[in-house]
């Protein structure tokens, strides 16, 4: 009834600090990292570990570093009986520099985000973050504009110089359909071989955030990302509710993360706004990032739908 | 890069209209069934053409009993290239005693719908309809609740004693999940063979109602069923935007269905409340009715997502 190998990972708090420049309160963290304890979820990513040089801490919340003393008082006192903490690290915005030494961290795991340009740069990074003991991940972006003559090379790359567990398939745009879900999958299983996992990490654009990860667990991949109630940047992402709701194995309790969404997510409604909103669809069926979408709907004129799409569909035509 | 044969039906005001008892504003009416006429979209179905015995009209607004007069004040002076008009007939709280002769009438499709155990007094209203000339489709209610040896005899009697054009998989409770739409589909076109189309009509309990609108495309159904902005009863439907963005047929214009969203469609959110909510989340990975739900968000503890899941659990363990 269902699969072992298959792990939840959590990143409300990485994903939802796009959509608020990392500003949780720790109360919000905790709350968070207590739900997914006790849900039995396999990893909760805290927040980036990214580089002061390239984020200003004056502007930035404490998530977008996750420096170790900020890790510990989120998770200090919570009954732990065996989630994994990640944190991601951007290839081109980050250094392995900032990770300690392994036995000196609550991080478990390191994952790497990247775009297929600056593969070497997360390879780099991977590398000293295992060297010093991390689990490691590479979690590709905007996969649904790489070309296959980009990504193929870079997915050998990635097998032949990384010891990684798992390689995304990341829809930073929300633009895939099942089919092409089907597609990357298949490609990351041929040429990543066997020993490292597939993941999925979906956006909501076109309301496929959690159908895309059903897909990809069906064609095979094992690593999947949520959030609580799908709290993320513009139109959020697969709701690890539903995730929890589909998947069989009795180790998972959706309650915990019931209560979380009642008492820590949706209050953070009154500051954060995230879901299925039109432009996002509109971002997600022209294949573009969702910058357009979030700053239209910042403008006088947001509720002006079809100049938008004229608008869009002038870049891509 | 399109398949002809695929017909979009837009149900917003017949399904909008089990979240509000039918009380849609004439000027709701014409402004779904223009923008249907400007999308190029196939079918729009104006309501329900059921029984004043079985609703009172002192509590039912007019798009319960579609009277002929009432879908002319509707359509009246609206230019429409093709679009049909469609109304509903519940099999057991309707009559084809209210169906005019299709001559007299601007309805050209009538959809019955029943549950499985209804399927005789909805053969009887198909074959009335169609004799008065009417198109004819039968929409089987609940269907994530029907075992294979109801189902199958009632998809051979359909087949052997009807004239419809489609024949509908309705997954009333949005409990279904990609693989079990697969199944529907494929069981339909097994059982009904050449000339009856399979329809698809989905609902967003799990966010999964254009994902399995696209899965059933995927499978070979033709006629498909959204709302605009996913109006409906409870977690609301499939949304038309995102079907209309998905299918490649020129023929279709997005942009009258923006444009109805944030005019028309949006500005009911102030009266009706639809859409994803946790309860509905539910009551679709229970595959149970929303009406628990549905009076669970009208009561004081409306926020009680762990009480109400466990008091769910309990009906169905």
């Amino acid at each position: 009834m269902f699969r072992p190998q298959i792990k939840v990972l959590d990143c409300t708090i990485r994903d939802g600090g796009l959509a608020n420049d990392s500003h949780f309160t720790l109360d919000t963290v905790r709350a968070v990292y207590r739900a997914c304890c006790e849900a039995g979820i396999d990893y909760v990513e805290l927040g980036y570990r990214n580089s002061k040089e390239m984020f200003s801490p004056d502007e930035f919340g404490p998530w977008r570093f996750c420096d170790e003393e900020d890790l510990r008082r989120a998770t200090d006192g919570i009954e732990n009986p065996g989630t994994k903490i990640a944190v991601m690290q951007d290839a081109h915005k980050a250094s392995a520099e900032d990770l300690l030494e392994k036995k000196d961290s609550v991080v478990h795991t390191v994952r790497v985000a990247t775009y297929v340009k600056d593969i070497d740069k997360a390879i780099a990074i991977e590398n000293a973050a295992r060297a010093k003991g991390y689990e490691t991940t590479i979690n590709v972006m905007s996969i649904s504009t790489e070309p296959d003559f980009d990504l193929d090379p870079a997915l050998e790359q990635i097998r032949e110089e990384t010891g990684i567990v798992a390689c995304y398939v990341v829809d930073s745009f929300g633009a895939l359909y099942s089919e092409q879900v089907d597609f990357f999958v298949e490609k990351y299983k041929r040429i990543l071989g066997e020993g490292i996992e597939v993941g999925g990490h979906f956006h909501n654009n076109q309301q496929l955030a959690f159908a895309n990860t059903v897909e990809g667990i069906i064609k095979g991949a094992n690593f999947l990302d949520g959030t609580i109630y799908g709290l993320g940047r513009a139109a959020g992402n697969c709701p690890t509710e539903l995730l929890l709701g589909f998947l069989k194995n009795p180790k998972f309790d959706i309650r915990p993360i019931l209560d979380c969404v009642v008492r820590t997510i949706m209050p953070l409604q009154k500051e954060i706004e995230w879901g299925y909103m039109i432009p996002y669809m509109i971002t997600g069926i022209l294949n573009q990032h969702p910058r357009a979408a979030m700053a239209m709907l910042k403008s006088a004129g947001r509720d002006d739908y079809r100049t938008f799409y004229d608008k869009m569909l002038e870049l891509v035509e």
